[in-house]
């Protein structure tokens, strides 16, 4: 068994990098903060003995050995990069779950076939570099290394610069190695664990996401002696297609989500018709035919909003993550694991996007999810009770384990 | 008669400070460039003979004395701010236009019974600091000084200490002494001279203005494991909204103006349900009953949107400018003097506010209008032919003069 207060502690450590006011964490990828919680973890990871290697997207990985050291080693982890106003536990449950289970093995010098590593995945949450999971996507060989080293935040910073800066630009090529097996612990994000007291979440993959960006194209004019009727009002067509959105989502239900998380309105001056707006859709559905739909209706509500209000449009899909399905054995592992331990679970569909979306391309791979307070995420309040941190780390200690002398 | 070309070179030469790359000006109230226009207005002034006196409001009034100095001046002026994207007339044509009227004079070596004052007022955008006419509005009395000087941009700084930094917090009291009349020159800022072929437009007056900041509190959540049923999304609510004020712009016609010029929304992340938002309304119309009732459903909306999606309001009106009527005495030498110079002319009612809107209340005052180019302004294509602005110059120059001798 692992020691959850030990975990708790960690996490509690951790998340001091980057605190927020509120209680929750903004530790953005690649800036200092995001430096100085990778430092934390490699020296941990170096104190419990591990080898540590950097890859050429910043993915960390911590290896402790097997008994065989020439097999694909099982691996584990998540991301410590934060949303904004993001919480304590998103990614970095993960990340120190992977710690515990080699602390735990190190208590009880237990020996595993295969070695063992614990990763961090650069940028999982895409908010200041999109999309998200680029890491474990180059990783996976779904992006090349181009392509990631190549993303930009708001100001024109890319990845591959800030990586440098902050001296995590590894030696290793990223990916092309075996994994024998992947495990991603993570809080669940949404309310249904909560709801249906269930402590444990059979992860069987995630719904598929489609991301865009968008640009309205209008023209400033003065808010005073500018006619309603010749206006071309970049942020009234917005503002149309964010309704229309929102609706997309009520209407595809069950399962469907939809979201406009960013707006920026150029000038916002308080009088002066705005005359460009950048904005982002967010289309989620674990079937991949419903969220083609959904992505129509998006397009339709963007172009009908063009025509009304008289503007130009960019529309551009940044990123499309197909729907998942775990692997069989895996799955079947973190089951196993849970009802040896005796916890009520839960088979359950991700809503959210995970590294362990893209590693299932590339190996065996599964995730165990743990119930958060109101099922509330990317929000500073972000809460889990140590029991059920414990709890799943336990779960996850069971699947690698078996999975290792496997 | 005066100097067209001399005037344009002016207007040329101020639009240097701040010029953007499309051709506009940012020159937003009281930065350095804000201080280099002073400067350089100051400068001119001087090398006209006039002497200078600056208040605690920043406002700047070049004087050329007049016959019986003990006399109250006739006084012109306007601003020199601009929007961020703004342009080369809106304001400093006003200005220069003043400087001109005293170069013309000093050129015909003519002696005015009254002196002339030529002023620039401080922030009449509205744009870094609201509302707009701040500092004309405490020289007439509407507004005390702490309130002028606590005016506060989106860092919180201040105009009080933005003008100490600039070095234009000035030692007189603003306002407090009589003006015998005051004029203003301005593009119109809409299309209607354009499209009447006038060359002047004869200000009868402006509508009236209601400005409101709204924030919408909800829930910040995750875009991917959040249902949308138990969502708390601000920006929706305030799609809702920007949606609704611009049907009340359509339903208020003639006349009405309804406008959302600028939207903060926040964290402003890709995949994280928007947990506040701050947006800005702005109501116009010439009609005051009209004016009220677009504000009531204007804050109907916001409770409507506050409801449907269960979110918490902050709803503030900041500022309310009620339709003004320009004296007729002045209007009438507006008239007179277009007339003596054979321009076509309109009658034209105001659709901005303008710094006489606030010196109507405290001396007999009348504006005179040049078209721009499609009507645009707010805009860096913002434009004006050398014809026109001349003619607007003259007839302010035989307005004034015939007051100045009255
Ligand atoms: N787990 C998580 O928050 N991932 C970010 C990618 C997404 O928005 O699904
Ligand atoms: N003239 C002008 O642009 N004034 C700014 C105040 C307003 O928006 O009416």
């Amino acid at each position: 068994k692992i020691n959850a207060d030990r975990l708790w502690d960690s996490l509690m450590e951790m998340a001091r990098i980057g605190a927020t006011e509120k209680g929750g964490v903004c530790r953005l990828a690649l800036t200092d903060l995001d430096r100085q919680a990778r430092d934390l973890f490699v020296k941990w990871c170096r104190e419990a003995g591990c080898s540590i290697r950097i890859d050429k997207m910043g993915n960390v990985f911590a290896r402790r050995p097997g008994k065989d050291d020439s097999l694909a080693p099982v691996m584990t982890g998540s991301h410590i990069d934060s949303q904004p106003t993001g919480g304590k536990f998103d990614g970095a449950y993960g990340v120190l779950c992977g710690l515990e289970v080699i602390r735990t093995l190190n208590d009880l010098k237990y020996e595993t076939l295969r070695p063992i590593e614990a990763a961090i995945w650069t940028n999982e949450e895409g908010s200041r570099f999109a999309p998200a999971m680029v890491a474990s996507g180059v990783f996976a060989g779904v992006f090349d290394l181009d392509y990631g080293l190549s993303r930009a935040d708001q100001e024109g910073k890319t990845m591959g610069d800030e990586l440098k800066r902050i001296g995590y630009y590894g030696d290793d090529e990223v990916g092309g190695r075996p994994v024998h097996a992947f495990f991603e612990a993570h809080i669940e994000q949404g309310p249904i664990l909560e709801a249906e007291k269930k402590t444990i979440g059979i992860v069987q993959g995630a719904q598929g996401q489609r991301w865009f960006e968008v640009t309205f194209t209008g023209q400033e004019a003065h808010a005073g002696p500018t006619p309603m009727k010749v206006r071309k009002d970049a942020l009234v067509g917005a503002a149309q297609v964010i309704a229309a959105i929102n609706q997309i989502g009520h209407d595809n239900q069950p399962f469907a989500c939809a979201t406009v998380g960013m707006i920026n309105s150029s000038p916002n001056s308080r009088n002066v018709i705005p005359g460009k707006v950048f904005f982002t859709i967010d289309l989620r559905h674990p079937d991949d035919e419903v969220l083609s739909k959904m992505a129509a209706e998006a397009k339709a509500a963007c172009d009908a909003a063009v025509a009304k209000n008289r503007l130009e449009m960019d529309f551009k899909e940044i990123w499309y993550s197909p729907p998942v399905k775990f692997d069989a054995s895996c799955v079947a592992a973190v089951k196993k694991g849970t009802e040896e331990l005796g916890f009520d679970n839960l088979d359950i569909i991700s809503g959210a996007g995970h590294d362990a979306c893209y590693m299932n391309r590339v190996a065996p791979t599964a995730m165990v999810f743990i119930p958060c307070e109101g099922g509330i995420s990317h929000n500073e309040i972000e809460n889990a009770t140590k029991e059920d941190c414990g709890a799943g780390c336990d779960v996850l200690l069971r699947a690698m384990v078996e999975r290792a002398n496997a």
